[in-house]
């Protein structure tokens, strides 16, 4: 078979006004980027509004090995095969990283014959919302430095005097919003800023600080749960970066940099129009990482996509317990919108990884026998997920497994597992899924399973209620999502919920940053684990998202590069052409 | 007279694509971003090489104030002046950094009836370029550490046994790539990265590293100096980041990064075309910066320009000492052309600024006197203007100098400027340009003076030789292309010098970092200094940008934002349009 970038070199694309066009989009709603990407207007939501709305399918994961059980590979094969059984449909889904694509894990478009394409666009700057996310949050934290340094330098009145601002008294210990980047940079976890050379002092004043990937920006998340530009500009507004010497909250209002960090992402609102490879309309928008954001693509392309199509198919990042999670809990409040259908996917590779029964570790290449047919590995890895499964169905949203086929499993293999799910006491629809290999065409199977779940009532029943307190809302996550025994919240953490709830932030959401490589918040841990307790060591007020991040076990927000990363093995060719991507 | 912005969104524009088309270029050599900006494929030069050559006319300035003195409206408003007699003309201009627009400075778009539009497009993050050479640099940064991470993790030979690849043996304390980012960041000018919490080493090695700003980055350099693709390519894998352990230079090659890090760029090296609001097609591209960089757009869109127009307008930042002598010694060089004419642009308020008569500070609002009418204030700052006169006369390329009317300027004084220079005893042309106030119509004389100079033969001669020492160039450029009477090298740039010269970097070009407010490097010394010395603390080699880089005096190459910074005036407003960019 051909690498992912000669399939998508090698097959025939529409130019995007026509994709947009056939789509359901008029001339003035999209503005050409190039001939396969367009940015789509806002405005057409005001005409298409009042359209009957489609079904909304959401595609998650049993747990996944490090590079993934092929979830993007599955939402676009689906949203190929319903379009083969001749229904409109779109698939949304996130703007890669590239992080983890010159880190370890690749490329986020999908692979073989359902990817989006052009890959090489979407695996890089893509119109660059990324860009201008991270562009805009390090204004916010160049705003915070520089007003500290001002009224340090001059002194709180002679600052008022000379500028006619009111003084800050930004306590330079109490500041919560970091800087970010968008690479896998180990070294920039933790630094100190503002360092002075002996004798010097033009930079200000020194103090610790550090640096998240962008995809854990608080940004990142607001852009995916905006509803509109002026929800995105009273949302920024509303993020708190820091505590004055009095312990209140400074916003970045106060700062009066909102304004221009709303101006910097004036064009990364629009989501990005795109192309599967079977000419399937594909809307591109905010971020990944459901491990350490809410990993769910934006509420707006969602909004776009379902008032034109009769079926979207979009991913929540990771396991069900990761980006699914989050797409019930905190994407579905915010968009007063719930999923139809979920899709779990689920892969022999995956199952026998969560059989405990492999030497599996983060940052080494996968044992080659992981792909050789062992009953006591599938049937141990089964416990997993049968987990998803029972998580999904706590949510009320019908369920449908997915069996990515790689092209290394076995047909006999493949069918056993098929049996173990159709014998589950669940009304689960299960089907093999060959869209890597096959297209739209080796999803045909699964579509109809979607499109049968979609039938039936959703009674979509989130974990937790607005008026939950924000203790109920973190143990709702960790024991009805997680199937924990505990939660335990540090000393720091307990603090900060003290601190949030007296300042009355305890109406938000909650979202949990930990590994997406077990349910519990230990990696080690595979299968289906009880009796666990969630550490959480630190509590963040995302105002602006409307959450309180909370960071459990161990969790880093900024991924660090393997020995050898993928970044080595890319490069252009003689004439001009990318290399090595995938 | 509307602002800037108004004036822009109030003037009704061509789609992009009849820009293209009436400029001569073909539909398959250009990809609309939008319907006001173009990627221009670099596949357009095969056609067009073989045409006659137009004139190509590079613009300078007198030494500026802080705001500058209008060499953008100048340029823009020459071309539609140039067009409005019937001439073919393109504009090349460089894409601004977020960092002066949210700071100090403002856009760089030009202003009034001579800018090119859309403005907020231009001056936010127009085709991504800029991110595209932050997220290519930074890869490099994150790929030392996290190489040196691991080696000094697993140990040099099981690091060589794990990976296959050679141990490069980096020395920590000699890493010369540090990061960037396009903001105005005081606080990361110095950082230590990598810092450990107690007793954790997840970060690996803690060193001192800093921030440039993204204009200062080599890599903005290359992309103004590479031919094409495969140029970018070679010049990427040259860049020494470090030197390992036996003083022995480390590149991105050595990294396996410069294929990547090439890949990040190749939409980059692609020039953005836009238009004036007088529909001149205008290409933008590559970085700022004539202080810390060498701060000229792109031989690429010159190299365009030129083979489809009749006369090209460009510009060099700052004043001539700055942007042109970079313009001449280093891009000439590498594009293997130079100036026909060279516009040189005084405004009444630059020359007194330049009398020492006068209290300004960098930082603060300049002096409403500067104004006002000041016979003595004229004559005492126009030695500045005659130095710059005779600056560029040595390089042999006819001059016109363009007096760049400001609203509030009066007749009389403004005549009476014309009048002093026509007096000169130089072959100087002169002509008031009313761009601002007037667009084209504004610009027509000078237009007119600068097409009768370029009828003249340019005997273009640089400062110096390939075959001249390091040395002999770095003392070429302070002593006749800033008339300064010594150079010294600090002891570390003595070493510096010494290493350069043994691993046979002699035959680079020299840059040199200065401050843009003063001829000399001390930004206090107005008017025409001389007699002064210039104080290299710092060499940096640059050996794909193909120059050795100076730091004088106490230039910085990150800059700070002042007290009230120009982003708390920037929103959107009510119906989500701009306000407040300028």
């Amino acid at each position: 078979m051909l690498s992912d970038i000669d399939i998508c070199r090698t097959t025939p694309l529409s130019p995007i006004d026509e994709i947009a066009h056939s789509a359901g989009l008029e001339s003035n709603e999209f503005q050409s980027q190039g001939r396969y990407k367009a940015k789509v207007s806002l405005s057409c939501l005001n005409r298409i509004k009042a359209h009957r709305k489609g079904k909304f399918v959401l595609v998650t994961a049993m747990t996944p090995t490090p590079l993934g059980e092929g979830k993007t590979v599955t939402t676009i094969g689906l949203a190929q095969g319903i379009a083969k059984l001749n229904q409109s449909v779109f698939a949304c889904i996130r703007q890669p990283s590239m992080g983890p694509i010159f880190g370890v894990k690749g490329g986020a478009a999908g692979g073989g014959y359902s990817q989006v394409a052009p890959m090489e666009e979407l695996n890089l700057h893509l119109t660059g919302d990324i860009h201008a996310v991270t562009a805009a949050h390090n204004l916010a934290a160049a705003a915070i430095d520089a007003r500290i340094y001002h009224e340090q330098r001059l002194g709180y009145e002679d600052f008022e005097t000379r500028t006619g601002l009111t003084a800050l008294r930004i306590d330079p210990k109490q500041i919560t919003w970091k800087r970010v980047i968008d690479h896998n940079d180990r070294a920039l976890r933790m630094v100190t800023i503002g360092r002075n050379e002996e004798g010097k002092t033009i930079n200000g004043y020194e103090r610790e600080d550090g640096f998240d990937i962008s995809a854990a920006s608080e940004l990142m998340a607001i852009l995916a749960l905006a509803n509109d530009l002026q929800d995105l500009r009273q949302r920024i507004g509303q993020i708190v970066v820091a505590y004055n010497v009095d312990g209140l909250p400074i916003t970045t209002e106060d700062l009066q940099v909102a304004g221009a960090m709303t101006v910097s992402m004036k064009e990364a609102i629009e989501p990005t129009l795109m192309q599967t490879l079977e000419g399937v309309p594909t809307l591109v928008h905010a971020g990944p990482f459901a491990n350490i954001a809410h990993g769910n693509s934006s509420i707006i392309a969602d909004e776009i996509a379902t008032h034109l199509a009769d079926f979207t198919i979009t991913e929540g990042g990771f396991g069900s317990d990761m980006g699914f999670e989050k797409a019930c809990n905190i994407k579905a409040k915010a968009a007063n919108n719930s999923p139809d259908c979920a899709v779990i996917v689920a892969t022999l590779r995956g199952l026998k990884a969560n059989s405990g029964l492999y030497d599996l570790r983060p940052g080494q290449a996968m044992p080659a026998e992981l792909f050789e047919p062992n009953q006591a590995g599938l049937s141990a890895g089964f416990a997993n997920l049968q987990w998803h499964i029972n998580n999904v169905s706590q949510y009320g949203v019908p369920v449908v497994v997915a069996i990515n086929r790689f092209p290394q499993d076995s047909d006999e293999e493949l069918q056993q597992l098929k049996l173990m799910i159709e014998n589950l006491p669940q009304d689960v629809e299960v089907a093999i899924s060959e869209a890597f290999a096959k297209g739209g065409e080796g999803a045909l199977q699964l579509a109809r399973a979607v499109i049968k779940q979609c039938q039936k009532n959703s009674t979509f029943t989130p974990l937790y209620q607005t008026q939950d307190s924000l203790e109920d809302k973190l143990h709702a996550v960790a024991i009805k999502g997680y199937g924990a025994k505990s939660v335990s919240l540090s000393d720091k953490a307990q603090q900060q919920l003290t601190q949030l709830n007296q300042l009355g932030f305890d109406k938000l959401s909650v979202c949990l940053a930990k590994t997406p490589l077990s349910i519990s918040t230990d990696s080690t841990k595979k299968g289906a684990p009880a009796n666990f307790d969630v550490p959480i060591r630190e509590l963040k007020l995302c105002a602006g998202a409307g959450f309180v991040y909370a960071l459990c076990g161990n969790v880093m927000t900024m991924p660090g590069l393997p020995d050898k990363p993928a970044f080595m093995n890319i490069d252009i060719d003689s004439d001009g052409h990318i290399i090595g991507l995938s």
